[in-house]
């Protein structure tokens, strides 16, 4: 978009009193993608709000994406991180990401090296997981854990804080644990923190979303889809409203349709993560 | 015991058709200790046969347990590993370690720390878990993990197969990531193999025990409690079939009573992993 059409955008955006979750506004914190402006591809969000207030065209740049209007594949991260998955369940996975052109896929980290082959050359990052699913590790082995996947192609980190120090009172332990994992990966990924909501109270939520954000944290992120229950819009709008606009909130845990992911869309999530995408961006459920 | 009370042991055994579980037949593959003889304390199992077959009287060294008649206590790992543990409900644990003199307390990584300061000087070991609990991560990883566990006092190391691969049919995959453990824990640490027999198939348990004896694994175990199901005693007799009796093999994964814990011991496990632990050497139930 040319600095006329930002303009304009930036004035319905101020009307409907949404702002976009993720701008480049500093330079280095777009949590999407930390290198490009603001766009239809890299903020689909701004230019899904943009759409729903009344847009019927949106300008793009050659290259990207010409379907973006209601299109959440560039929300997605594609995900699948049971424990029994198999290699054909995974190159499926990878497909499915690269036809529907995913923000990345999810995998855990002994598929990284399968997954950052065969997306080479496209659009679709791949994102795996540290301190899974339970985040009781001891900080060493997530940064190496982290550091090692970013050696293996990964270009996003979803590490899980560890809930217990929180649960103690140990906040100190938290956010060094967070900004351990940030500092072992640098510009090589973003990080996103997974809360796991379902283990804490609001002010444990509060407390966690403010130490991922001194950590230099990239994202934080509701749920790991092994707890008892997943994102709520809630706890989308609790973490939003923690985080600010510069930082990205991924609703992840059970986001089976597109309906859930238009409810945590609405609600202040940039970034979805599902084993469900198909489906979302179908219009079906799983 | 000496000799001559050794030798009645074994003639009985042998006409139980029934022998130790953990012998230290040759000189280092003790999986309950590495490095004494048997006795009631260390060898509970064999003590327990004994009992069973109509002792009423055991040997037993000045200074060892004196209970062991039909006491669970030194098969049992006493067992946290909710990711939403505080440090309370951790120290409470070690606490009735210490009391009950269990084999070991099995904590998260993070605790390690805690578990090995309160447990100096008592017999109790400190039991954690690597790559926990779906196995799916870098076997560099898990063999980083397993190290720094030691270095923080743990002796015993339950790690998580890659159940990923071995349902992908990459066996070499897993017995590699094994061996890694094993090899970078060296004589420091015992190293028990979970197999997370909820999402195998029998062939698949069998070559998973295969695959944990020549990579040199101590134990086989069968779950972590996070998967569907537990332990059943049909798996703790083929675990056993296929490891033969110098290996371990420890069941885990819904053990909630004192009758659950003999079901497996009579199937052949040699040691027990539960939470309810107290509940078991009391004979209640949790």
């Amino acid at each position: 978009m040319n600095r006329t059409s930002e303009a304009i955008v930036d004035e319905v955006l101020a009307r409907l009193g949404h702002l976009d979750t993720a701008p480049n506004l500093d330079g280095r914190s777009c949590a999407t993608c930390m290198s490009r402006g603001q766009c239809a591809a890299i903020c689909p969000k701004t230019t899904i709000a943009v759409v729903q207030a009344g847009a019927n065209r949106i300008g793009n740049a050659p290259g990207e994406t010409s379907e973006t209007t209601q299109d959440f594949a560039p929300l997605i991260d594609h995900t699948i991180l049971k424990p029994d998955a198999t290699r054909q369940s995974v190159e499926k996975l990878l497909a499915e990401a690269r036809e529907h052109v995913f923000a990345s896929v999810c995998v855990n980290p002994h598929w990284v090296p399968l997954a950052a082959g065969y997306l080479r050359g496209s659009k679709v990052k791949v994102c795996t997981v540290v301190g899974f699913p339970l985040g009781a590790n001891r900080t060493e082995t997530k940064a190496f854990e982290a550091r090692r996947a970013c050696y293996d192609g990964a270009e996003e980190i979803d590490m899980v804080l560890n809930v217990g120090a929180l649960k103690s009172g140990d906040l100190a332990a938290v956010e060094k644990d967070i900004r351990a994992v940030v500092e072992s990966v640098g510009p090589r990924a973003i990080v996103k923190v997974i809360l796991e909501t379902a283990y804490l109270t609001t002010e444990e939520k509060v407390e966690a979303c403010g130490a991922a954000k001194r950590a230099g944290a990239h994202y934080v992120k509701t749920s790991t889809g092994f707890a008892p229950s997943g994102a709520t819009a809630e706890d989308i709008r609790l973490m939003r409203s923690v985080v600010g606009d510069r930082m990205g909130v991924k609703a992840s845990g059970g986001i089976r349709n597109r309906e859930d992911a238009e409810e945590m869309v609405r609600a202040g999530a940039s970034r979805i993560g599902a084993s469900a995408s198909v489906a979302i961006v179908s219009g079906g459920s799983q």
